[in-house]
């Protein structure tokens, strides 16, 4: 640890998101974590709720107070669930912390949106007006040197990355785009319900929220923004019988005669630079487990010639790259270190 | 066992379908098992290798000697690799048997599609000409007093019973279904290597012969017959990290403006006294745990107003309405029962 | 169904020991299901809960009135969680009611054993003194003919079924018998909370309640009886990532020089004519999967020279034959029916 | 990198154990990986079997050829089937060459014991008076220096973090001790059997090797050693439906009266400095969840009055403080450097 190093706190410590910023913030050189943070159980250790960090991460969890958090830290990871970042993160940003939200409160830039997909109240219009998108292979400029960055959600990253260069090309039709996701459970996070339960999803495969996921509007804002067009897509979330991992295989017209390795190359050139992503050689695909507990983001394709369309399959480990893990790609590049710094976990395999 | 029960054969019974052949005609009140065969493992107990029949099914393994089969048996399922059945099934028939055969040889009516897409030479075209398709929900009449019936594959039977209504009543775009599948490994068969290898699957989600399985000739040979036009499909298929359970998420653009409601009738309609096809209440989507070891089918709608595309949700068992189960129902129509007999399995929850 | 079918009613029957005694009763030839009852969904149809009984079982779910039940039934089951059915049994056998008990509440004879490991208060002497404990396969003659049966626990069905013919036999040291079991996650039932939660679970083994568990007196209790004197063993309980599944990994000390053919023998003679265990040829080991979804008990040997002791393994499936099927096999011994009536389901494999 | 880093190369790169000593080895800050070597793929990349390495161990496969080997590096890992180490070893030392060991091969002092159980010739005598027993926690002092270390078995490592001290300290009866071992399915290695085959082990739970296993010997080698006189042990492994874990489940005979708290505070002495040994406290036990990933062995208690016995349980990571992390653990104690170098992995959760 350098003296240089930047304090940082946790809100939502004792969820899954939380729990993962600290496994990843422990081995980042530039970084301390100042405190760690849970509305519901202050004062008690975060090993007791959490055993696997026994005498790794010793604090007890702290109480949800801007001021105090202010005086121990410079930046604050809000994993928090959605509608209490929209009314934690003003107080915070208000006592000079630098934001980093990882909740889907912030990401989308029309209000009625939110309200609509979300049902919740609007969030506050100045911060909202601050907040950056921070999917850094495409807004990595916006993100540098600002304060409060948004974090993308684990189902849009995955589909963003996959098929945001294939429609910035002009290569597809925009109003053909088709995304079939499949996401492990721990998405859902630590909350009990019967939607969680062992028995009920194990040996199970199921959809949820079919056409009504809350990450429709925020993949749309993106792809609509990089068209200059509206676009919307047809978005279906699916529960795997599985911990970690997010696939969206996606679909679209082409409107010109490509072949994978156009694609591959078309791909390479996008994502020149930036390390998590890892483009597939032409007929191979990705799988979830070769990004397990990693950063990177696989993208593999087959273009068909008998329907004219292409399929574009892209995996992401949910909690890493679709939560904790891009939020500390957030905080690298916002305090303009080296983007992978801290974060080159290699996936675990088997 | 009444005495006027039918003495059947299996080939092929140590694979996956045909011990649940075993599993389902154990309890079918008009049929008798009268020789279990498998080419590799002639004169052991069928036991021996599967430990779960042991006091029930006490047979040892007969050889495969279609004279021998006819001597003991009237109607022969024929459970065997892809190619096998190509070569056996017309000797089976020469000796006067019945044959519901569940590999892929016979599907295709023309011989072209399977050399393409099974990469198989073609198949004798007077056996191929004998074959009906057995979908019973579509081809009962059919089936009906048939000697030699084709089994549906496992994907296509949930692609199928969830496209076709639609299709047929002109509501969809027929050039823009799109199907996204999923199942379980128990698909791949018992025959062993890396692709089917615990630690390289569980955790794990992946696609496999993307835009290249040979259950998409398959399809689109029953969707154009019912659509009098040739009709092509996207198909993926996925592996899940659980045994059992299919999954098929399909998408289409709606012609027509329809609602859920509408749906869930014509679907009633179409499947009216098909015990194994249940349509789900609108709003509601299936979970193939809910299929679980037995025959049923269960489907779901979502029509989307926002993109003007319908998805469509079926789910089966792979290993009993995908294989074994439906090759039953295939018997009990061929012979003139009640379709449902001995196979009124509720399915195992949870 | 014959005029002859009696006719049962289900307390508890959104639970797991709830569906499966229905989907058993489904198929069983003398019974007839007359009232599902639940004290949480009353009015509500069944199958809005458990999908996988849609046009399999449409009855609405009834309150808990023993009179009303009394009215409609002869006999019920009550899959009620501990404390509920002792207040709720003798109300039940006030009104005539046969009475088959699926939880824990009368399976302890010595109620100070009941208020120390279940930490309720005492159950009703009268009722206790009624129930009959029905391990059929040792007390099948108590329970022909009685009104009141107590169903065993899961993990002492697996247990006891392994452990109490070497025990009776003399063969092993009573001081020095280890069980340790494994379950499957079905076993916690529905009810949610942090223990069954999928991520927490899933790529997770875990023992819980180590030497706590309320199923060690009702094993010491049998095995007391049978040896004579008291008998205590130590008892482990873990959980398997899996849904359904007991194994029993048991040890003792040998007194006498046996093999493990002896013990197949030994065995083989004690459950003779008992269809449900069935005994593993000496050097093989059963599985959980290979009773998956049925009523088998399978046990397996090894005999160790080189430490004199014992190690048996026995295996069921915790929801058929730790718990509804074990149940339905009371009924029909206490009515003098078959016992395998309605019972013979094959395992499911794979 | 400094230059001071020390070339490595790994001899069986291809297989689990290779690839997690290859994902860890990549963060040691005194490591060079020199040379990956596989028999059977020499000259494709590493990353063509292993894709979750694309990008990031873009090396080709070597073969095995001692002088090349020592050409390249200074200290070599045998991550090789049983048999292959054997006539591997004395080559590689025969260079000049530092091994550490994975294999099965050198761990067992008296060869008249490998012969018996892992049913091999016996190995080069010289090479095995050179092996040092490489279980850090007991034996660091001996590996500090050495040349040769053979690693721990995987069982054999949590049954003898687990059970060692309180043997040592002659609190239990030395012929009482019994261990339960649980595995997850890594374990098996990457070689294809129907033992390893997904659908098979799925939802399924199971022993094998009963009273059989080579990592037996070892266990009681070890805890012979400590006792002063032979020690036998009963040692039962099971499979568990997961990738990675093992649980230990250790019964022995007390034969003083200790409290839970006693037995924490005499493992946190013995284990004191002693980083990845991590001690719970009384009345609560590991998950193998909780090391996921990770170096550590988590210990818990439950001392039972009632029978006079202790449960011991113990959890490892078998990939890693089983195979690779123990073996760079090793490499560190080897060297001189501290004993956590480059191995302070967060368990990965959930």
């Amino acid at each position: 640890m350098t003296e240089a190093s930047l304090k940082v706190a946790i809100i939502g410590s004792t969820g899954y998101g939380g729990v993962e910023l600290i496994r990843i913030l422990l081995q980042h050189p530039q970084v301390e974590i100042a405190s760690v943070i849970s509305a519901s159980s202050v004062g008690e250790p975060i090993a007791a709720g959490y055993p696997h960090l026994n005498e790794i991460m010793c604090d007890t969890l702290d109480g949800v107070d801007p001021k105090e958090i202010a005086s121990k830290a410079e930046l604050v990871f809000t994993a928090t669930p959605t509608g209490v970042s929209a009314k934690l993160v003003p107080q915070l940003l208000a006592e000079g912390l630098k934001v980093i939200d990882l909740s889907g409160d912030f990401r989308l830039k029309d209000s009625s949106d939110y309200v609509k997909w979300y049902k919740h109240d609007p969030v506050d219009e100045d911060a909202l007006e601050q907040a950056v998108y921070g999917l850094c292979e495409w807004y990595g400029e916006q993100v540098q040197g600002q304060s409060f960055i948004s974090n993308p959600g684990c189902y849009a990253t995955a589909a963003l990355l996959g098929m945001a260069p294939i429609l910035k090309a002009g290569l597809i039709d925009p109003d053909s785009v088709i995304i079939d996701a499949k996401s492990g459970v721990s998405g859902a996070g630590r909350g009990v319900n019967l939607g969680v339960h062992f028995s009920e999803l194990n040996e199970n495969f199921k959809a949820y929220k079919v056409n009504a996921h809350q990450h429709t509007p925020e993949i749309e804002q993106v792809l609509s923004e990089l068209h200059g067009k509206p676009v919307t897509v047809t978005f279906t979330p699916h529960l795997v019988p599985m911990t970690r991992g997010i696939m969206c295989t996606m679909y679209a017209k082409l409107k010109a005669q490509v072949s994978n390795e156009d694609l591959v190359k078309l791909y390479q050139e996008q994502y020149a630079g930036r390390r998590f992503v890892r483009i597939r050689p032409a007929g191979t695909y990705p799988a979830t487990k070769e990004v397990y507990a990693s950063n990177y983001c696989d993208i593999g394709f087959s273009v068909d010639e008998r329907t004219n369309r292409v399929t574009i399959l892209s995996v992401i480990d949910n909690v890493m790259k679709g939560a904790a893990g891009q939020a500390v790609q957030n905080l690298n590049v916002m305090m303009g270190w080296e983007e992978s710094t801290g974060l080159l976990f290699t996936p675990v395999y088997p």
